[in-house]
């Protein structure tokens, strides 16, 4: 028998290779001499690099970079073993959790950061990019990024804007043709599961802003800075990225990063499951198990179990998830591919408790699951 | 397909024919045209009579009874539903709870409203009376349940002796000829899961006293007088229970009930079993879902899951157990006739928050159970 284990991360709890690993171990307590293949998944979102460097048998590098404020931090991205593809997420270099809470404020942050992770990319001659753009703290539509890699941003004086967010409003001017001529090299794949466009009241500072410190005076005034923006782009570039579905993702980065050759915005756990081939193997295996820290009914929106169960789906394969938590709504997810879901705690205890216990509970639970699967086969 | 649901109540949160019903309910979600047949187990301990009551189609009577400090109180006991069997929880009578914390004392308690219970079954012309002895709040050997039943306990003057704890000390003779003679024609089976002596350091008074509010001076006091009243018992009836395993349960009850004719000291769970005719149904059944609030190592020792399980693999039918919480020691469990077994808690909550959602969880658990067993099946 083959099984494919394929879990995120249980946030808190275990990184998704831990997960993988405890799950195994349940399983082959019943089915010892069984073919395991783990991979480690995410959908994009935190952990994605940490999944993809084990599933790739990669590493982490260290760099120096801007935090959201400018003052330099140490951050790291991934790259795989056979060097070939980056794995980078936008929160290590210009996240939310870098900034101090009293000092959250989206006007004033920067996602430059983020194009220096890109540019040690291209330092190590990666031929793909993968980059994770959830928990950042920015608003500046990519515009730290954008100047990082070369772009010109210029005021009416022809100087470069402060790529903060406020200082777009003074935007008059931009030119992509000092970008970095690497990036014409390389696949840019944007893991990006919202579809808000940049501006409005489904845009970006709307939607995003308050959680990174905005009033609403302050959501007014960056809504009109990335419209301005927008205008300016299209007057320079002739390149609309208003509604571009996904341009309101981190705070404008989705349309900062259109300006760049070779990307694509995608669904997280699609562009983890092309970068791990889940495909193949799941096509292979007699049994698939995925799980994550919490199931409910938002997790056929882009949740990594749900695009794990659809690909096995694909093939006809059972697809068996475990989970940290279960809410009352999770029921859908029987529609999405899922034939039986099973939580993992055993008694009532401390969130700390229960996130201490995580490996255990997942053994338990994976062994009992084998021993019921293996009633009759 | 035919599926035997028998799980135990899940303290607190379930009676077993609930807990039974919610299980049925995960299942018909998967199988809806499959034959179920619950029945609600119990192991002779509090839920006893409720289980068996719904097992045997039945139905509660109240009578008054002498509560274990004298007042009186109503009680309930079962009937079956074909009225050859009563059921009765000697803690409906006689139990520790009815005595408020600051008067608990075992020297100064009482089972004559158990004996009671026991007269009113034989007014209804039982044949059979399953006798449930856990809970108690006496420590007087069964005096006053044996005095309710026609027993003299006499003391130097020929006076009946006060049937309670420190009392019995005062007993000289010992008359059993004005038994009620109905107890001839009955069976008394009495679910008894301690195998504790009368006396000694595992006795009644030692192991069970300080429970039931004895000081260590008192337990003394207590295990002499039952010391003495076994000593006046092989005089007066040449009858020596103070070895008998289980005359120790109960506050010395076990050994009081043996002055009975037709009197058996069983298993809890055997005894319900044999009522339930449980083995029957197991014979007959495709798959057997079992369950309880809690299971651990200790489960092995007489709780109600092992025993539906150990019966189900006589005729080596696949049994799943479903329960409220699993400690970390529960594997032993897998040794004693359980295939797998799954906790119902979906996401950390309060205990009575948890108590409260029992229902939907356990029907929860059951679809996600039946959904995996589908496969392939």
């Amino acid at each position: 028998m083959k099984i494919l284990i394929a879990p995120d991360s249980f946030k808190e709890s275990l990184i998704a290779l831990e997960a993988a690993k405890a799950i195994e171990e349940g399983f082959k307590k019943v089915y010892p001499t069984a073919t395991y293949i783990k991979i480690p998944m995410a959908d994009g979102g935190e952990g994605t690099v940490q999944s993809l460097v084990d599933a790739l048998e990669g590493e982490l590098i260290e760099v120096d970079v801007k935090a959201p404020l400018g003052n330099k931090i140490k951050a790291s991205f991934g790259i795989s073993g056979d060097k070939q593809t980056a794995i980078i997420e936008m929160a290590a270099a210009s996240g939310l959790h870098l900034v101090p809470p009293s000092k959250r404020d989206p006007r004033k942050t920067t996602s430059y950061g983020t194009g220096e992770l890109i540019k040690a990319a291209l330092d190590l001659g990666v031929k793909r990019i993968i980059l994770g753009i959830g928990g950042s703290a920015t608003n500046d539509a990519g515009a730290g990024m954008l100047q990082a890699l070369g772009a010109k941003l210029l005021d009416h004086n022809l100087h470069p804007i402060e790529p903060i967010g406020e200082a777009l409003i003074n935007v008059r001017q931009i030119d992509i043709s000092q970008l970095d001529p690497r990036l014409q090299g390389v696949q840019l794949d944007v893991a990006c599961d919202v579809d808000n466009p940049l501006c409005g009241e489904n845009g970006a500072s709307a939607i995003f802003g308050p959680q990174k410190g905005a009033t609403a005076e302050i959501v007014q005034q960056l809504d009109k800075a990335l419209y301005h923006f927008s205008q300016i782009l299209e007057k320079s570039l002739k390149l609309n990225i208003r509604e571009h579905a996904g341009a309101g993702a981190a705070g404008g980065m989705g349309g900062g990063l259109l300006l760049l050759p070779n990307v694509n915005l995608k669904a997280g756990v699609q562009i983890v499951m092309e970068a791990t081939r889940l495909a193949q193997y799941a096509e292979q295996a007699d049994l698939i198990i995925t799980g994550e820290g919490r199931m409910d009914s938002q997790s056929i929106h882009g949740k990594t179990p749900i695009g794990v169960a659809k690909t096995a789906k694909q093939f006809g394969k059972p697809v068996i998830a475990i989970v940290g938590c279960l809410r009352e709504d999770y029921e859908v997810v029987y529609d999405h591919g899922i034939d039986a879901v099973f939580p993992i705690i055993r008694q009532l205890a401390s969130l700390e408790d229960t996130l201490r216990l995580g490996y255990a509970n997942l053994v338990s639970t994976a062994q009992n699951i084998a021993r019921l699967y293996q009633l009759h086969h």
